[in-house]
């Protein structure tokens, strides 16, 4: 079955070792001693190796918004009602939340999608691709079926596609869904094994009672819907949540088609988890953004061996540290296009003592 | 003579409680779960604190590029010959170095000093503020006077009061010079007492018997020179550098005009250390903007107590780092700036399960 959503999706391929071959030689002639911008060099040299571009740039770039409900809200997981989910798409399609912002400084477009939003919202910018009326509730049954959960995956696909033909050629993922840290914690612990009690966080801000009763909770879930850890689409379909499997096919295809994927926060990073065990070589196209607040961030990157840039105790979601991630991209793109070498400049070399 | 100096520069004021608490106010009420922007959020509670402003911006920023020689290169010090010095000073008035490329990026204005360069440059856009010639080597006797230190300070404040009368309201420190970061450990060592093997680092990129002489060579400049660590104007000028005292000046200046001062890495923690000496209030004005990899940052940013938002394994000063942190500063002060409120939004507030 993974198969055939790859077949749909296409093949993602190796990096481009020629281009990330130019990229490190360039980086390593410009005026300043070598590696010394640290991984702002190791991030140029990778996009370069994503995109087969020394020098690439990425002028017209989009965070994708995955919006979805989660049936499992009536087990008092959230602190937030989840008619807040709703209440937030309007929020994003009216350009007043937090990841409105920070894109309108990082000049990114914001896909707000509704992939599965528990009611009907009607606005000019909204991308309507849902697949359901939100999850319904694990701790007592399968969130959704699999049939669900791969069409949400081929419609995150379908919006990255889309948005190609438009002239986007990077992609940040966001997501907003009342309950979706606890979707994503159940999705964490199915595929990794890592307990609930270490997958779960405070999410909006719980206190320590609702902490303790959130890992009970995916403890439920996982207990009762028995998914299968070597099958990432049934851990999305019976433990999983509409948006996350959406994000999985904005991942999928972003890699697919040669785009780096920016990885926000927690849930972003448990898509991502279920990506890379459909197709492992969509790793090597994700940027990880920064580590937020939530406690199984942190352990979850750290699984799937990505390192974050930013630390700034954020646990927002949205998009809000991918877009932020942005600035970081731009200036690794920026340096090496822009900078003098040591020979164009007359700048002295250095002597034997370096390492 | 420290309260001389304080005299010429001006009071350093407490940051103003009122504008803290009315940003406060307005982060709360933003459309996300209290502090869920973490460290954004500090930032634009701690802006309104230093500009008197419940919603300041910062449109006009500098980065100040200080750049002075070091006698005490004759010790081998270095990897790159001492000459470079100029070369860069000359490749940043050409605007081909990182702190040009990323300054552009940051829409930030780049002041290149030359405080104390051992050679006559000259370029229309260059500060001339030369004290002299270079510093004389601390290995071999105090590397300036006094009263030129005193100069070098003074010289920098006079930079940021005329920036400040051009519309600069925010300032980053930076800096060039071959063996500053040489200086940079003995000002640490002689200030705090942490041994010249725990402040030196391995500067442009030494390898492991240089790194051990240049701690040697800290070592005996300290030993010789008896700089008193109660006198940090007595430090600056025994163990110091002309454009380590040159950005104690721009902080100080800064400070005292309510001016936010972006703090970049080794060398430029080791000036905001001396400033900190001289007037302690001056660290509430202090952004610390990313921890490198030189080896006493991390230690010596604990040790005055500032919090890095950045930790990208970067090595290169210039102020680039700074730089690059004014991104996060703008979607600090964009955050409630922009953001719409609960109650603008109409969204839902959280039940009593929020910790």
């Amino acid at each position: 079955m993974n198969s055939s959503i790859m077949q749909r999706i296409g093949e993602i391929h190796a990096l481009d070792i020629q281009a990330t071959e130019e990229a490190v030689s360039r980086l390593d002639n410009l005026t300043k001693p070598p590696g010394s911008l640290g991984k702002l060099e190791e991030l140029a040299a990778r996009l370069a190796g994503i995109t087969g571009k020394a020098l690439p740039s990425f002028p017209k770039r989009a965070v994708v918004v995955m919006a979805g409900d989660h049936g499992v809200c009536e087990e008092g997981i959230s602190a937030f009602p989840a008619e807040v989910t709703q209440q937030m798409v309007l929020n994003f399609l009216n350009g007043g939340a937090a990841v409105n912002v920070l894109s309108r400084q990082a000049k990114a477009d914001v896909l707000c999608v509704d992939i599965g939003v528990n009611g009907d919202i009607d606005h000019p910018e909204l991308l309507k691709r849902k697949i359901r009326y939100g999850t319904a509730n694990m701790a007592a049954g399968p969130a959704m079926s699999r049939e669900e959960a791969e069409a949400a995956i081929l419609a995150g696909a379908g919006v990255v596609s889309e948005a190609i033909s438009k002239g986007i050629t990077l992609f940040v993922t966001g997501e907003m869904g009342i309950g979706n840290t606890t979707a994503s914690s159940a999705v964490m612990s199915a595929l990794t094994g890592i307990t609930p009690l270490e997958s779960v966080g405070r999410g909006t801000g719980l206190n320590d009672e609702r902490l303790r009763h959130k890992a009970v909770i995916v403890q439920r879930a996982i207990e009762l819907n028995k998914p299968d850890a070597e099958d990432p689409v049934d851990v999305l379909a019976k433990v999983g949540g509409l948006e996350l499997a959406g994000l999985v096919g904005v991942i999928l295809q972003a890699a697919a088609s040669r785009c780096p994927v920016v990885i926000d926060g927690f849930i972003s990073t448990a898509a991502a988890l279920a990506a890379i065990r459909i197709a492992p070589e969509a790793r090597e196209y994700m940027i990880a953004s920064h580590v937020s607040e939530e406690q199984g961030h942190a352990l979850l990157l750290r699984e799937i061996g990505l390192v974050p840039m930013l630390d700034l105790g954020m646990r927002l979601g949205e998009g809000t540290g991918g877009v932020l991630a942005l600035h970081l991209i731009d200036a690794a793109c920026r340096i090496p296009a822009e900078m003098a070498t040591f020979e164009s400049a007359g700048i002295s070399g250095a002597d034997e003592g370096l390492q």
